[in-house]
């Protein structure tokens, strides 16, 4: 590239304005013209209107984070109930809360000034802490009550193939991740379900359950294997980050499209922290993918994302 | 406080939607619902729109940060020219890149494949990277001729004063922060400001300069002195925070207001990074105080809260 | 308290030196009397050669982020080896790469000028990337030749019963830590294993295996309540964390000691990042708990805790 | 570069061990052969040991952060006692607290269980907290007598010839960085002077003082484009960083060595986070230069190069 092709290439930094005219599209095309990581969501935006606009991709959403305490159930609900999401990866912890949620219990608003009680008196009120949300622990008596009454079909059933049963016993609900899944016959994974209160219940009062977890990363790989087109969106990090890319390194159709909205960073050198580039190293993004990594708390850039997908698609 | 009333007092979590009718404001109501950094931006929305309300309060906006080269010129100007800042205290860097827009210069896009190309290349091609952002170095030429012609009133004046100078020999720009502070009255500070290419240039061909640095600190000390109720707005950390609150901590009025937006954390016990609780230890910030740090990019969280005081104020 | 009594019991800061008779012992005593990260540091050290002193005390090691292949296997081997870890909660990641090194394999060192290399560069030699430390794709291969001709006995057992006999299948090494847990009995759970490279060949070869996660979980409970003393270090975060803080949490005795080293924070709302007295408040870790959490990379802080703790135990 | 030639230049990490006969000399070899920041704290130690060898190069020293109050003060005493620093460039914050404990006050340990105390009460007792530090606000006092008897020579001096004066007016101690640099002719920098404590006392008692903050600067450039070779070491970023890099820019070598030691990172923009190789863009650091920034808490780091440096040199 001669210098003169080099500097035509590039672009002038829009100094954008904010007017009565303004709504979230216009925002998101206004930052697509800035730096930073305002930049990197608006293209985050961008790429994921490309994902659901493309029939032939299977999007991939990998959720880690305490996102259903904090307040963003629905909106994850949506994402599924909108067709934006086709296979959910995600945490023990989320599953366990949304079953809380889904039973009519709530999580709490911590306000600025009540975060300052002790954690050691939190826990003499029974009240656990998830920085400035909390949950009561009798919240574990309701899922105890749910999970113990079950007649699960198969012991040896998949995760997701349990999720998707328990989706079907849970109670109607305008927010339920678990139960919009099942019912939009989008399957979830698990990878670390036993690393959470759910399954600790469910091992308790089920104890010959034995659910067949090889058979889900199978499943994965299969699934991985057969899009056409692949598109991925990070939440967090993590197990949900790393099963849906081990499923994308073996096909041979590595990711075309691939977010990641996280606050960790690649220096320490731990796979949630690993920019999307390095994933093409392994062949789990392709080398021509359109990426984006957006560093930024995800209950601020996940509505803004679902908001702009919801105007756009 | 009794168990009963401890937990009578906490809300809850806000499992928002949206949708077609949800705007800015109605999405701040929402996020003021949850928790972790969405509670935090709502609250400092909040916060901030109590400060332009309150007739009574002198806002003080400290602003580091590569933000005028990223495309936030804009939107600072806005907040100026709207009335939503009484005292501006900012860097070196941000000055100098504001009158190289002022003069017609631009920062550029790098965009996410051009990015790769390496700084070698780049110190090549005299061009300046600012993470994924360019600056042509020639701008400094532009600055230099600015600058080499300026004909000083008075070489021992406040750098306050001289930036004051400053914006009315610039040309009329829709943009330039310097231009409307001077025409707005809104005085800047710049404690660092031999910390910066526009110092550089000034002492290069005005060898007799002496702005009055101690002047400075004085008259920002009597403008805090003086406020019945302060309000401070953060952007970044650094200096200017720092210079806003020392100014604080020896007033008969600590702050009353404070906001954050950073990517700084306190463990490694940088001022940049501390909370503003720590701040009230040193009464700089009364215990009384509404407060919010907003761990975000001031790019994403910036346009939001203008956006919101645009709509609300 | 009152403001004499609370003052009395202040220390000052110590301004230590560092001299020719300076070793890691009376280094880590002086950062004792300072602040920030040194401080949690020394306290860390401190804490960790108490678990070891009490023998009551049941040491549990959680092992997230790429330690093995980054240098660390060596290190760990040796604090398995000391019998400072009574129970190894880790990654499958970790497991993976125990293996290759331990079948003589190698991760290499993408030095400062080579990392420059672009991704779809290494991508096309085999070279699969983790930030700066390289793996060739082929070590799969060495995996794949080892798992293949496995003769498992048992298809339905846990998965620590799993890698306990994997430990007794590998060869002799000096660093592999499955073997020498097999060998020093100490169990590894590794809840997210289908989420790794191993277990994607497991699965492949042995497609009747269905390890019972769900039993490894009652196990780690079991383990957790007999534990009169618990003791816990968490090196990153992520599933091993959470999993060894579940087991506590039902308990009798929750964690007496607790130290982690990582670089994730609490701001977020993640687990990884949750501080220690959050802990407090499900009652993980005990209220009269010793604890300290160092907010470093493991690559620094690891060597120097197994340092301390090798000559002081 | 073939694929052969690419692959054979890479070495194997190092799975190294610690052992009885380890020292720290050891210790930063073997981790030498590791990766993420343990690779880059050995390189920084590598670095720095050749910026001391090498009789040519200046070494210039950018200190952020609160690291006199936490108990540096005696380690940085020492670099430049034992000639590792030939120019400091620091901030006011820093010789604020290197005043108060030359004058023999002192910074206090706010202990684990301490620092629980909430910064409204540490208001009422007159103790400022930074982060588990804390300072009794007396100390200002201390430091207002002996500013308010100084006799300055010239008002109109620069800010580092005024700290040279004020070095010798300080009573002989053996941890004061002020007054062993102004022993050992060290010149020191402080741009943004009138943001400190130091200066705001200054003021109030010397109102007609003008330091000339643009000859400093002026200096420094010139001091830059002396060194034949130049050698950076930053701790932290801010005003040091940008002030060193600054003046380097336009000198015909621009650093030839360039550390730094920071837990700030790139992605949101920022100079303090910018990594070197973006300074070579800029042609403030060499295109051949030997680097390293190591992401760690200075607190932990620095010590350790200390540690290393005292052996090696």
């Amino acid at each position: 590239m001669t210098d003169k092709d080099f500097k035509e290439k590039l672009k002038e930094i829009n100094q954008f304005k904010i007017n009565k005219d303004t709504d979230i599209t216009s925002l998101i095309k206004s930052l697509l013209g800035t730096g930073f990581n305002a930049k990197r969501l608006a293209l985050a935006c961008e790429i994921y209107k490309e994902m659901v606009d493309n029939k032939d991709c299977v999007k991939f959403f990998g959720l880690a984070g305490a996102m259903v305490p904090v307040g963003m159930q629905g909106i994850i609900y949506d994402f599924i109930k909108e067709g934006y999401i086709d296979i959910l990866v995600t945490t023990g912890a989320n599953l366990t809360h949304d079953i809380a949620e889904t039973l009519g219990y709530h999580h709490l608003q911590g306000s600025v000034s009540i975060s300052d009680i002790s954690d050691i008196d939190l826990h003499k009120q029974e009240m656990n802490r998830i920085y400035d949300v909390f949950m009561p622990n009798k919240v574990y008596e309701g899922i105890e009550d749910f999970v113990s009454q079950l007649k699960i079909p198969d012991n040896e059933m998949t995760v997701s193939s349990f999720l998707k049963y328990l989706g079907e016993q849970l109670p109607e609900n305008s927010n339920s991740v678990i139960k919009i899944c099942a019912e939009k016959n989008v399957p979830i994974f698990c990878p670390a379900f036993t690393d959470s209160g759910l399954a600790l219940q469910l091992g308790f009062h089920h104890q010959k359950l034995n659910l067949n977890h090889f058979k889900d990363m199978l499943d994965m790989v299969n699934i991985a294997w057969d899009a056409k087109i692949a598109g991925i969106c990070i939440i967090g990090g993590g197990v949900p980050k790393n099963f849906i890319f081990q499923s994308m390194q073996f096909c041979p159709n590595s990711a075309t499209y691939a977010i990641q909205i996280t606050m960790d960073r690649p220096e320490p050198g731990g796979l949630s922290g690993a920019t999307l580039r390095e994933a093409m190293s392994w062949g789990k993004v392709n080398e021509k993918a359109k990426y984006s990594t957006v560093i930024a708390d995800a209950t601020i850039a996940l509505p803004l994302i679902f908001w702009y997908l919801k105007k756009m698609c």
